[in-house]
């Protein structure tokens, strides 16, 4: 591995390649992500375009060494982690907007774009990426793991606003899936298969991007409810109405306490009632919105609903919709420092969405710890996050049991263990429940077609077979 | 391959297996479409169930014996000819709904089923599936060549609306793609993979798909201007608002003529203006609608667009949709004997949709026959449909080259070769030139990874490696 980083340096430059203790560390761990391992890079190197990238694998291919792109490091499966070493492909500085095609409605860019800042750039034409994962994610980041958000049950996830993906395979062969229209049924959908991969196939080194036109106004309502089983009721049939709503999200009791006590002052504005809520976000022409509102009341009153409390001006409604998005990140700040947090999805036919809620939330409250559910109920996907104290075994193993009785549930209710986050390391004997392994073969063989060496991001997905060469390096090194 | 076939009609029963020749032709032959192969399949068999097309896949593989799947026969790019022979897999009875999930807005179905008498079952249920291919068109055909049709605009293509596949491999191994959750990132998207495969990676025997609410209301609206560019500009004007049309389709000054002449009895109920033509559909809550019909018309008066014509009736609406509908059967149906139709698509990014039109106008008009546009401009997408005399060499070769030239138009423009009609035997050769070499041969690993003696409807999508057995086998024959 170190003759890959030494050939890296002389081909890249030195700054283009780190080896410092701290940086690799960053590279390496995650407060956010439940799955750690304790391997680590040898290095970290830098490209800058597509062809240095294909010069990297070429190297890591006659090495036999693993790569492990890196985007902004948000994610929380261990995607990123290193646990066969080897060489970290950090993005940071493949940060262009390559090219921009108003008239198209798409865009090429580079994987360590940030989704924010590209909004903020082609905001004033009017279009706009319609994810919403992490605040920090980059594009890259965001095909790999197929991410999604609050904005996926109108917009849908990551994989329905690719293009088309420039690629360096394992042994530095540059591919590019698709040319640039809209709609296509020619060949493989290529594009599909790398966009969730994890980088397990291959370094994806650009990607063109479709984008939707900015709604002409968007208004936030925000209700509650007696009880979870009422406000998933609620939701299931708002779904069904067929009113195309911008978002329609969850958050339990326990979260809105949280915003009672540790919101932005912006969210403490207003004292929130601690029972189950609903926040849902309207967006089309004014008119429509004013007809989709009084649907939307009249449907919900039927489940015993609180008053409808409405945005009242665009601060407002940013701020009422900065209090569902900032959730993760407020309980990351009161997490006491000596607590971990574990923070996992599940999604389910949309029929199953308020039992397993239920039933979940009984499981984790039977821990005697933390624990709350935000969902994007829309989707039949919900988060649940639990605060636990690692060097305590028997809660860290009740912990871990009360997750895996939830993903057992999810898979026997036709539902999948990852709604928007991946595999990782985290989840792969789950993955292997819900397939089965005669799917599992499938997946297995298409990697094994792609990266013959099993040295692109090795040990994600699924585990290494026995004597693949990455596993071999990582124990010679 | 007879022994093949002799061992599938002690497996299956002798009426699952048919030898007679008109049946064969039956199965092997199109006048819709433009590559028939001279290939004829010994034998065509029925399964009934999953578990006898694994059956059926076993015995193939043993014998090296090429399977061909067959939906309706309503492909137009030889997807279902048989040009090394082999095996015809019918669907035709596997025509059930598993089983409707109106709760979780979701439907399995086998193959077979027609996509209208599907919607026409569930619509009690306020669901249905917004393709809207040939009206003679299964789902399972559906999947293997990604369609769309005039609804694709809003609603996308088919891989947006499948769920989940069953699939069965070369080797008679059964695999399910994912569980049945709106929203996954579980894993490789295998689903996409066999998505728009065109049955060269496995027998799809069962499918899970996402619904959609019917809309409350719908309108539509006919409008015709000067020129193909006016028309076109107005449409990418459209697109670019953001409003939300259910569908924006193009008929040129050709195509309206023959409505004029051929049209069916509700069509011709009026004289339509032999000029090019935007035919708009609205969908939505009526109040939203009334709002888009006037923003729509406030845009489009810009591009020297004649008088908007509104359906008045539910009827008049099904009739003004019907005659953009009926347009390829008119076509069909007018054509002399002695003459062939030569239908295709390209797509190409928004902005140069109004240009290539033109261009592939003027080209074919040189031609001195019949010939007509027809475009989804909504998607940058549009067909050409040209009569020849197939016995006039020099007429077939001038069209040949005429649509080839259109094809090199679109590739240089980085569009696609095909929009929705996938590659089957006639688009192969620019297929290579849209993707290059090197993501062909990424295309062919995967495909011999998961079907290594390339049986699985060989000479699909790309020529067959020399040596593979299906040529083998073909050959001795």
């Amino acid at each position: 591995m170190l003759k890959a980083v030494k050939e890296i340096e002389l081909l890249l430059s030195s700054d283009a390649v780190s080896l410092d203790a701290d940086v690799i560390e960053a590279h390496s761990h995650s407060d956010w992500s439940t799955s750690n391992s304790t391997g680590r890079p040898v290095a970290i190197v830098y490209p800058r375009t597509t062809e240095e990238v294909s010069k990297i694998a070429q190297i890591c291919t006659k090495h036999d060494t693993p790569m492990v792109p890196f985007g902004a490091g948000s994610s929380v499966e261990g995607n990123f982690s290193s646990p066969y070493s080897g060489i970290c492909v950090d993005f940071i500085y493949m940060d262009k907007v390559v090219s921009f095609h108003p008239e198209d409605m798409d865009v090429v860019v580079q994987p360590g774009v940030n989704w924010m800042d590209l909004n903020k750039q082609i905001a004033q034409d009017g279009l706009f990426l319609p994810l919403d994962p992490s605040p920090t994610a980059t594009v890259g980041g965001m095909v790999s793991t197929n991410c999604s958000g609050t904005n996926a049950f109108r917009y849908g996830t990551m994989k329905d606003w690719v293009v088309n993906l420039t690629v360096v395979l394992a042994d530095g062969r540059i591919i590019k899936t698709r040319q640039r229209p809209r709609k296509s049924s020619a060949g493989y959908n290529l594009t599909s298969l790398f966009v969730g991969a994890e980088g397990t196939l291959g370094l994806v080194t650009e990607i063109t991007l479709k984008l939707a036109v900015i709604p002409q106004d968007t208004s936030v309502a925000v209700v509650s409810f007696p009880t979870i089983k009422d406000a998933s009721a609620a939701a299931t049939r708002l779904i069904r109405s067929g009113i195309q709503l911008a978002a329609l999200e969850l958050m339990d009791d326990v979260q809105m306490g949280v915003l009672n006590k540790h919101g932005s002052a912006a969210v403490r504005k207003r004292v929130w009632d601690e029972r189950p809520t609903l926040f849902i976000k309207f967006s089309g022409p004014t008119q429509s919105i004013k007809g989709d509102i009084l649907a939307v009341e009249s449907i919900i009153k039927a489940f015993n609903a609180g008053e409808f409390y409405f945005a009242k001006t665009k601060q407002d409604e940013a701020d009422l919709w900065s209090a569902r998005k900032e959730a993760l990140w407020t309980m990351t700040s009161i997490k006491p420092k000596s607590q971990s947090l574990w923070s996992t999805d599940v999604a389910v036919p949309i029929s199953r969405l308020a039992e397993i809620i239920n039933l979940s939330k009984e499981d984790a409250g039977k821990l005697g710890i933390f624990s709350s559910i935000i969902g994007h109920v829309g989707d039949g996907n919900f988060h649940e996050a639990i605060f636990y104290d690692p060097k305590n075994e028997s809660q860290t193993q009740a912990v871990m049991d009360c997750v895996h009785k939830m993903m057992d549930r999810a898979i026997e209710m036709e539902g999948t263990v990852s709604g928007e986050h991946a595999i990782g390391l985290g989840k792969k004997s789950c993955l292997v429940e819900e397939l089965g392994p005669a799917t599992m073969n499938l997946m297995k063989d298409l990697k094994s077609a792609v990266d013959p060496k099993w040295i692109m991001n090795p040990g994600k997905v699924f585990d290494l077979p026995k004597g693949a060469r990455a596993v071999a390096a990582a124990t010679a090194a």
